[in-house]
Parts: C-alpha cells; sequence; structure tokens
C-alpha cells in the first residue's frame, strides 16, 4: 500500500496560507523557492486583503479556493492553526505543513494548543507535518519551499528535526558539487507524521536512493523499527541519532521537546534492522553518499592499494579498527602485481607502488581489477594520489589519468565489489577526479571519511546476507498452566516468586537447575534424599521480602539435612526480624552451581521501543562498564548470536582466561527462549535472569525474577 | 645551545649533487623549486659533464665549489653516497640530505651500506638527514627543494616520516587558504639526525609557531621525550603516531623500516610530557592550526552559542564525549543574555539565539563577550551560521556580519579565552569568515574537528598550569644494604627472591606487610608465635621455581602452628615432585591480605623510551581490557594521580560496588617511590608488583618479583 504520504510531499497543488511580499517573511520564501525553481503544479496564494501575491492571484482563505489543494503549507501563528485546519478539511486539503512553534517544545500551555491542532486535524481530515517544522523541498517536483539556492536535485532523501542541520548537509553537498537531494522534511514535533511515516515514503519514492535521518528523538521507535527492517532490505537507511550523553540529551530535549531516550539502546536496536548509524555528524553526508551510489560489500576484507607508504599506513590502522580486516592476498593476484610494479613494490596488502606509478598512473586501474578478481577480496581501497599525477609529476600525465578514471570507472561496473577512492587532491577537484564523480563513485578527501564508509558497506552487505537466510525467530504455544501462574500473581497483586518464573521458564524448555520447596520440616527430609551430600544454596520465598541477601534470606553451601535444618531456622528467624510482617511461602533449595561465567538476561518493555532484551556478562561489566548489547524482541537466531559476539568483553567468553570458550549456541539459544517467552506472555513487564552461569556445555538460570504487568 | 641543524636546514648555500635538466629527476625539481621561489643564497649544481644547469654554473664535484656549501641535497643512487659524503667532509658541507631508497628499509645488505653511509659521514664530520627521506623545505628562507606549488609559507614546523603525507597537508591547507608552513623535514631512516633533534630544531627556530610530526617510529624515543618536555612548555608540540593497531604497524615496517613500538604507551608517554597527540589523520591540521593560532584554555569549561538547535545538541555530545563540561552559566551572565536575545532563546548552555540573531547577527559577538567574562567559562564555542546570514537571509547582513567579525577579532586579542568557531558556511568561504581567518582565527567546518580542537587546547592549558606548580619527583639516596641484594643476586645468576624484592621495597619506605621465613622446624615456633590465630599465606622460596602456584608452592588461609607444620610439608613434597633439582630456600609466611581492589604496578625498560611505569587493575583489567595506563620514569605527583585516573575503571576505585574509595593519594605515593627506587636502582630491569591491594586507608604489596639485570 504506497504511502499516503505522496499527495502531500510531491503535491500538483499547494496553498501558501500566510503568503507574503515581504522578503523576511516565510510565505515569501515559500513563493519564491516555488516561482524561481519553475513548479509545474498550481500556486494558491492565501491572504487576508491582497488580491494577488508576486504576480499570483491570491485568496482570502482557503475555503475561497476554485480547487483542493494537495497541501497546504501553513506560515501564521500557533493559535490561529486549529481554525486554518478546519478550512483546509473543508476544502479538501490533504496534508498541512505547520512552521509555527510554541507547541509542546516549550510548555504546558502549548502542549494544550498541539493537543487541539491534533483533534482539529483528525477531525478535518488533513495530515500534519509539524509543528515546529523547518518545513520540505522535493527538488525532483521543484517543490522547494526553503528556497535554499545551489542545492541540487540527486538521491538522497533527508528527514532532518533541526533545520540547520540540512542546511548545514545541503552547503556540505554544494562544495562537494555532486552529491544531490531528493526530499526533505522537518518533522518537527511529529504530532501526527512521524518518523516511520516518512521512512515508508522515502522507501517507495523513486527518486531517492537512500534514506538519511537526523533524529533528537523517535516518538513511534518500535514503528519506525518495523519500517526501517523492511526498507534496509531494498534501500539503505542511514541515520544520525543526537543524544549520545546525557548533555546532547538535555540539549535536544530543550530544542525539539524530544525524550533522546537511551543512546546506546536505540543504536543496538537500529543495526539490528539494518539501519547504518553514523557516529559523527561530519560523516553523515558521505557514509550516504556512499551508501547510495556503491554497491554493498560482501564482507570486512579489504585490499588497500597505495601510491603512499603514510597513507597505506594510516589506512590499515583506520581498517583494523573499525573491525575490518586487511586480507591475506591470493598467490595469483600477488604473481600478477609483480608482474607489471616495480620490484621494490610491497606486495602484502597494504599495496604499496613504491613509485611503479609515478609516470604511469594507468597502472592504477590494473592494479583495482587484479585485486577485484581476488577471491579473498570484498572492497578495493585506492588510497593516495590519483588525480593529482598531472599536477605533481607532469601535466602530460593528466591525459592518461583521465583515461584511468574512464577504466576505473568501467571497472565499477563490471565488478560485484564497490571501489572505493580516497584522494589526498579531492580538495582540488582535478579533472580526472571529477570524472571518477560524473560517473556516480565517490572520492573521498579523508582516509577516515572513506573508511567509514567501507564499513558502512560491509556492514549493509553482511545485513543483507543474513536477512537472506531462513527467519529463525522461535514461537511458542502458550501453555496454559503459565498463564495461570500470571493470573495467580495478579490475583494477589504480587509477582512471580522466584520458583514460578523458573518454573515458567523451564516449561518452555529453559535450563534451569532442579530446585526443591521446603515449606515445612518434613520436606527437609525428601529435600536430602534428593539432592544426597551436594552443597546446596537456600533462598527464602516471601512476596514481601525483595532483596533476600539483605533480608538473611540466603544461605550457601550447605551440605546435609543437618545443616539444612539450621540454615532454614536461620533464615527464617532473620527474615522475621527483618520484616515482621513478611508472608514467608518457605525456603527453595538448589544445588550451587558450577564455577563457570556470569552472564546476564534482561528485558524491559521501552516506552519508545518495546519489548527489548538486554545482554552482557555480570558484575561490574554490567554495573561499571556498561557493557551491554541490546535487541528488540522478537530475536531471531542472527540477532542472539550477535548480541553476544558484540560486548567488548566477549574474550571472557571465548576462553582466554585458562577456561574453554563458553557454549555460545546454547546462550543463544536461551536468547531466543526467552524472547519468544516474553513475545508470547505480554503478562510480563519486566524479566532478569541474573545470573546465568554459563559453560563449556551450556548454562544454569541461578536466579529468575518476573514483574508482572498488573494492569 | 642552539641546535647544529640550522646551518642544514636554514642553508646560505646549497649543494645539489645530481642536479639536471631532466624534468622527471628530482635534481630538476630542487634545482626549480630554489629559482622559482627566488632562494638568495648560493645554488650550486653538480653534475660530471655539464658546465651549467637551468643557467646557473655547474661543476664536476663538491670538491671543486669555489667556497663551501651550507647543505648538500644528494638526489644519486645508494651506491654512490658514501663516496660524495668524503667529498663532501673535504668542501666542508655540514649536513647532507640523502634522498635514495635501498637501505635498511629493504634488506639486509641495505642496512649495512646504511651503516658505511654513517661511518663515511661520521668520518668526514657531516651531518645526515635521512636516508630515505623525500626531502625538505624552509618556506620563509625560500628553500623549497620539494618544488611544492601553492604552499604558502606559515607558521607550522612539520615533520613527516612520509612525503605523501606531508603533500596531503599541504593540499589540505592550501584548500584552506589561511594555513601555511614554514620548515618541512622527512627524516627518512634516521641514521644520523633523528626526531629529537628536528622537536629541538623547531623549538628554536622563529617562524614555526608549532611543532607537528608524523611519526611511524620513533628510534630515539626517551630523547623525544626530554626534547618535547622542554618545548611543549613555551610551543605547542602536535604528534600523530601511526601503527595504533598491528596491521597498521606492520605497514609502517615495510614502509620505513621502523619498530612501531606499543601504541597504547608511546601516546601516554608523549602525553606525560605535554605533547598533544591527534589520533586520526584528518585532525592533524586542524588541530595543528587551532593550537597555533589560539591560546591554551584554563581547563575544559565550555560555553555553546548556536544559533540552531541541531548543531547544539551535536556540540554538546562531542563536549561530553571528549570528556569536558558544558559549564553552568552565572545568574549574571544568564542575565546578561536575557537582556538581548528574544524570550524563547535558551539560556541554558548550550546558548540557542531561537532567532534573534537572524535579522541581527551582530548580536552573536555581544553574546560572546558576555560569555567570555563569565569566570566559569574557559572556551567559548560559536556554533552555526555565522558568516551565511547574509547569504541566507538577507544580503544587508553581510556587511553586520563584516562589523561582527572584526568585533570578534577585537573581542579575540582582549579575553584571554580562546574564540573556537564552527560555521557551516566554512566551505564556502564568504568574506565575514574570510576576516576572520585573515585576523588568525581559525573557523572549522566540522562540528567533530572543533571539538577536538578545544580538547587540545584545555589539555594543553591543564599541562602548562600543572608544569608552573613545584617539581615533585622523589629522588631516593641509594642504601647499601639494597644494593647488596643485587650484586648477591647477580653473583648467584639469579633474580631477587620474593622477599628480598619486599625487603628492598620496604627498605624505601613501601608499605608491605611483615612476613617471616621457616627455614627450619624450629622457626615455626616463633612464627606461631608472631602471627598467633591470624590466618596466612605461606609460599616457597626458590630461584629454581618461578611459577610457585602450578608448583603447588602456595598455601593459604592457614591457622596455628600445626596447620603451618602441615603446610609447610605438603609444599616442600609438591615442590619436590614438580621439580627434583630446585634449591629450596625456605617457605614465606605472612598474613593474608585483607580484602580490597586488586591492582598491578610495573616497570620494564622499553628498548625505544626507556623505563617505564605502568598501573592497572588486576586481572581481567589488564589481561583482557588492556585497560593500563604508562608513564615514563622518573614520574613526578601529577603524572602518578594521573594515571590513576586514566585507567577506564576508575570507577571502581572510586567505590561505586559499596566499598569506599580507595586511598589515591597512597596508591599515587607508592607510585613515585616505585619509580624512585626503579631510578636509584639500574640493576632493575624488569619489576612487578603484582597484585597490590589497595584500601580505603594504603594499599599492601602482596606479591613482588624484581628482575634483576646480569648485565
Amino acid at each position: 500500500m504506497p504511502s499516503l504520504l505522496h499527495k502531500i510531499l510531491a503535491p500538483d497543488s499547494i496553498a501558501i496560507i500566510g503568503a507574503s511580499a515581504d522578503p523576511t517573511k516565510r510565505g515569501f520564501k515559500a513563493m519564491t523557492g516555488l516561482l524561481n525553481d519553475g513548479y509545474a503544479g498550481s500556486i494558491y496564494p492565501i491572504h487576508p486583503r491582497a488580491s494577488e501575491i508576486m504576480g499570483i492571484k491570491a485568496y482570502p482563505s482557503v475555503t475561497a479556493l476554485p480547487a483542493a489543494a494537495d497541501m497546504a503549507l501553513i506560515c501564521t501563528p500557533a493559535n490561529t492553526i486549529p481554525s486554518l485546519l478546519k478550512q483546509c478539511g473543508e476544502n479538501g486539503v490533504k496534508g498541512a505543513i505547520i512552521l509555527a512553534s510554541g507547541f509542546g517544545e516549550v510548555d504546558e500551555d502549548g502542549a494544550q494548543l498541539e493537543q487541539e491542532v491534533l483533534s482539529a486535524a483528525q477531525h478535518a481530515g488533513v495530515r500534519l507535518v509539524g509543528p515546529n517544522t523547518s518545513g520540505m523541498f522535493n527538488l525532483h517536483k521543484k517543490v522547494n519551499l526553503l528556497a535554499l539556492d545551489n542545492v541540487q536535485a540527486g538521491d538522497i532523501g533527508i528527514i532532518s528535526q533541526s533545520g540547520n542541520i540540512l542546511l548545514a548537509l545541503a552547503l556540505e553537498a554544494e562544495s562537494n558539487g555532486h552529491i544531490g537531494f531528493s526530499t526533505y522534511v522537518g518533522p518537527g514535533n511529529q504530532i501526527d507524521i512521524g518518523f516511520a511515516d516518512y521512512l515508508q515514503y522515502l522507501g517507495e519514492e523513486k527518486n531517492t536512493r537512500v534514506a538519511t535521518f537526523y533524529v533528537e528523538g523517535f516518538k513511534d521507535g518500535r514503528r519506525f523499527l518495523d519500517v526501517a527492517r523492511e526498507t534496509s532490505r531494498f534501500k539503505p537507511v542511514v541515520v544520525y541519532k543526537s543524544g549520545s550523553t546525557e548533555a546532547g540529551q538535555k540539549a535536544a530535549s530543550s530544542h525539539t521537546g524530544s525524550l533522546a531516550g537511551s543512546y546506546h539502546m536505540t543504536v543496538d536496536l537500529l543495526r539490528q534492522v539494518g539501519v547504518t548509524v553514523v557516529e559523527n555528524s561530519d560523516e553523515i553526508l558521505p557514509v550516504a553518499e556512499g551508501l547510495g551510489l556503491l554497491q554493498q560489500a560482501k564482507g570486512k576484507k579489504i585490499a588497500v592499494l597505495a601510491d603512499g607508504g603514510g597513507q597505506a599506513t594510516i589506512a590499515s590502522d583506520r581498517i583494523s579498527e573499525a573491525g575490518m580486516e586487511l586480507v591475506e592476498l591470493s598467490d595469483a593476484t600477488r604473481d600478477a602485481l609483480r608482474d607489471i610494479l616495480f620490484p621494490q613494490a610491497s606486495l602484502v596488502n597494504p599495496i604499496d607502488v613504491a613509485g611503479s606509478t609515478d609516470a604511469n598512473p594507468g597502472l592504477l586501474v590494473d592494479c583495482m581489477e587484479i585485486l577485484s578478481n581476488d577471491d579473498n577480496v570484498d572492497i578495493v581501497f585506492l588510497v593516495g594520489m590519483f588525480g593529482g599525477y598531472g599536477i605533481r609529476f607532469a601535466k602530460e600525465l593528466q591525459q592518461e589519468e583521465l583515461n584511468c578514471a574512464n577504466a576505473i570507472a568501467n571497472l565499477a561496473s563490471m565488478t560485484d565489489k564497490p571501489l572505493v577512492i580516497y584522494s589526498l587532491y579531492a580538495h582540488v577537484k582535478p579533472e580526472p577526479l571529477e570524472r571518477l564523480r560524473k560517473a556516480d563513485l565517490p572520492v573521498y578527501d579523508s582516509i577516515e571519511h572513506a573508511v567509514k564508509i567501507m564499513a558502512a558497506l560491509s556492514e549493509r552487505g553482511e545485513y543483507l546476507q543474513q536477512c537472506s537466510g531462513v527467519e529463525q525467530t522461535i514461537a511458542l504455544t502458550v501453555i496454559p498452566e503459565c498463564s495461570q501462574l500470571f493470573s495467580q500473581a495478579c490475583d494477589q497483586n504480587r509477582d512471580l516468586f522466584e520458583f514460578e518464573a523458573k518454573s515458567l521458564l523451564r516449561s518452555y524448555g529453559v535450563d534451569v537447575p532442579v530446585e526443591l520447596i521446603i515449606r515445612q520440616d518434613a520436606d527437609i527430609k525428601t529435600t536430602a534424599e534428593t539432592f544426597g551430600n551436594t552443597p546446596l544454596a537456600m533462598k527464602v520465598i516471601s512476596k514481601d521480602i525483595l532483596h533476600k541477601s539483605d533480608a538473611g534470606g540466603v544461605k550457601l553451601d550447605i551440605r546435609g539435612s543437618e545443616a539444612m535444618q539450621q540454615a532454614r531456622l536461620n533464615i527464617l528467624e532473620s527474615c522475621r526480624q527483618y520484616n515482621a510482617e513478611a508472608e514467608i511461602e518457605g525456603v527453595l533449595v538448589t544445588p550451587m552451581a558450577r564455577k563457570g561465567i556470569e552472564v546476564i538476561v534482561g528485558m524491559s518493555r521501552d516506552p519508545i521501543f518495546g519489548p527489548v532484551l538486554m545482554f552482557g556478562l555480570g558484575g561490574i561489566f554490567v554495573e561499571i562498564l556498561k557493557d551491554v548489547a541490546f535487541r528488540a524482541i522478537p530475536l531471531n537466531r542472527n540477532d542472539a548470536l550477535s548480541m553476544i559476539d558484540q560486548i567488548k568483553a566477549r574474550k571472557i567468553l571465548e576462553g582466554t582466561r585458562g577456561g574453554a570458550a563458553i557454549d555460545k549456541e546454547a546462550l543463544a539459544e536461551l536468547l531466543l527462549k526467552v524472547s519468544a517467552i516474553v513475545d508470547a506472555h505480554p503478562e510480563i513487564s519486566e524479566l532478569d535472569l541474573n545470573p546465568v552461569i554459563a559453560y563449556d556445555d551450556g548454562y544454569a538460570v541461578v536466579d529468575a525474577r518476573v514483574i508482572v504487568d498488573q494492569g
């Protein structure tokens, strides 16, 4: 189903409410933009008194228009909006763009006005962009409501919660000379149309090759994930998310009134659905350009072709730091290179031609072709002076460089591997580089940026390969006994007891060690018989005692029935001292877990993104190093495996401290199971398995907490 | 004493050995560079047959010159060098620049030739730049031996181990339009003159405001540190060190034959002596420019002045991530801003003028002045559209922007705080921004880069403040008994026993818990009397058993004489089984250490940088997370405190896990003591205190290992 936004963002007729002949007004700017760019649709200036504006017949109100306008740009102040929307509805306007600020981003009164605006719009059947938006443009349709000069039509679609960020990107594109935009929208306060809708639109919009977002805060996070998962399969989606720090979150909130949410979690969830997350603002445009023009890479194995040792070294460092690999070239590749390069050339990746091309830059394309034919290579990275041989060495070389540029463009169209190009002459824009750019091959002026693009291409390539596999989410059939656990807990207005939480997990096939409950003295005998001389852990069961250790409700390393009896008495006494009112159900007894590696699995329901699973190592890793990974539920197998691989301390799981590697498959299985259980049981509002002990042959859930949604 | 290099790098006469009229030759390029730029000194082309080259009288050899040349540029192949150097010596040449490659960077034969070249030079009394260098320029002296076009004389001195990196920086400077260079040298293989010498030269050279280095590998690391410590007090020193990864180290080694050394350690040591370390190659020039032109900052408290919410948010994130602070503004500052800005302006840092300046950009300088007058503020950061108001809003505004630029330049000269400026119009170079640049105020085109500059300015400012304090290194008087420990160990061809190492430390005032040695049965009684019922640790003493635990040579938690006796027997038996030949001195007995936080202190002698101290948390933090800090010995108090603060897991030391904060002063004292001990005892080739247990009231050295230099 095509997005409803087409009529609004590619309109055939536009009403400008607040059109003006005063050059300082937005209504003037919008008119100028449309007229200068030669918009082919109908323009309806709306002005209370003027009969024409800038030579175009004006109307006193939208209701007086001779036909319905697809879209209305409203340039008037906040308090005028509700009644104007009513008129828009009467005229049949599909959508309105509201520039005014002074709404939810300001104060409570503003938030109330925002509600009025929304309900007026819904009543009138008019969709809303904004309010508090900088506006929009659709350059292919020649709808340039911002009246930006020198901005080219191109294939980057951009949604930016800051008008000045759009302006900065437009200026950067202008200085590049080969980057253009399709559609821009400032979503403003997103009271109606939100990021997810814009993404859907850009996904469908044929002039857009890459959908790019500057986001201060999502309102419709879960929907954005859903739409992104679909869209990213056929079109790159790039997001810069601000608020990576508390200071940035505060700034964003005073700017757009957005709640930024956890940056770390947001980034993990976006990557989970195939979005390319950009971490620095000066990388937004280079990465968008690269993803739009270059094909994704099969993997992370890079061949570097350099004509200078310094750049080869820097490229190697950045590639490694980005988690990519300087691939070992095949013997055939090295032989072929040896045939055409000087003997002193370094044929171990990074290739350093060591002067071979100084008088013969055309050799570079031969090398690139050889490298692109090596099966081990996923990306060919040309690093150095190309484009500047004619400037640096001898003017005559420029013709050879031009031929070489043509040949590189030709190679790019033949190979299925991306050719990424950094030139130290990129700033200077010599003709050979301009030719590459005209052939849709980006030329980067920073090794650092070029490496970010390679990382994005390989990440995207690997994601798409993964997607093409079978979807391996698990769906569970709800077990009635489990549902009963929740209704019972709900009736008693409590969360699940630990033993219930564990029994829930066990019912769905999670490995939870055997445990028994001692409710009365008589239970000790059977318990002792069951466990023999195994050392045991004993924990109080009481809905009134949350912090069992603090209450003296936990005893460890208990052996034999006598010790068990004593431990039970101690627990009961301590707990009664701790809280005389506490209802105590009994004592949970379970064998002490074997030594292994402590990990944590948690689930919470995020107000923006819905149910999210967290995984990390226990103790300081979570508490101090915040070394955790997040995924939106439901997870598939790749999500589960990748979240284990993602944590920085993964080496510990790989067994570097003398121990064996933990059983990653089993752990992934656990994550999938938990995801499925949460999916099957909306009654769970929070879940914590802490710790889970991971072994080289499985795992054991040692403690489990399930918070029940009482609503 | 002025550097010997002045004659060579600012020569009044130059011999060009291998001068040529063939435009593809380096000898031609050098001649062209000198002639085009109007070098005022004497040029002596040397050519076996030609009588003149490019209109200049040529000579068949250096010995035939009418006068001594200050410097000789040698453009001929590697094997010709030794005899040419002899001639140079006869002529009185002070220094030679050797372009030829084919030396130590290639193979063993090359390394041997390198030795021959060096000894010929020493014999002839000629200092050497290179070999394998791209050459040099001194633009103020009009010595442009690289014949680079479009490179301006300026105040950045640059030493780059890659000619193409120099070229890249020159092109970047050209595109900026306001950045120029003083002296460039490619140090090549540094067989004679090394980085430290060049730094000393740039420190003295009056045209150079900032000394900038691209380093693949130091050879004279310790001397570089010493010179940098002196130089950085009066002139900024900027280093980009390649080889941050193994891949980069390999690439560097095949490029210059340099051993890269540990990147992490190198960076720590450079920062210790006041060097600004740049981590990305595209930040080298912006940071050098900023440090050269702007004053250092008193601290890390930034005031952000923005005319767009998006940029304000991004700036806030980057500032926080860089460990700087968005300072809380004083009430007076906020009042003053409130007086001149629109009511909707956000007066909480980051300031967002919210349209106040759209028709009145001149207000920006008023705001900057207000902010610079706030005592809390160390740096004022202008972020946004300045320079583009005339383009974006109305042409008439450009005049006001020009006035504003003048006022900003004026403010910069009046205030002692740096004004850092990012503009989205920087790419476009509008006149108001050009005016700022002409007034020596850099304008950055990337928020990310601008923040790196601020970080560099505040790091430098804090370093200089620290330097101006009293130097607090400790010097120890060598205790004869301690020297005896070493001579004794040396005689027996062994390292110190643990008890000796501890006694050494104790002698110099390090807190080491009491310990006793059981050499024979009879010692047990006195030992038991001394320690009473305290739980004890017992460890074998044997020079033949390095890994005591593996040998069963360690028993923990022993109480009372009976248990002690048993433990001693067990230890002796296990150790004899482990190594029947082992000479066993006895068993060391010490009280079990109280629980605390395990840290590690280590010292090793680095081949490039000399004695280096390492500090880190124990266990996984060192082994897996590599979360350690390095400082060159001797340390001062600031070094000691800063190395504790530097580790990522410092929160653990600050007591976030429920415990109290550890006693940082005591730990710093320990580091200073160890530094002084190592300084006093060159006999120590390695030292390891692992673990040291840190408490809230001191520390305990639990194990100590001292490796003795047997040489």
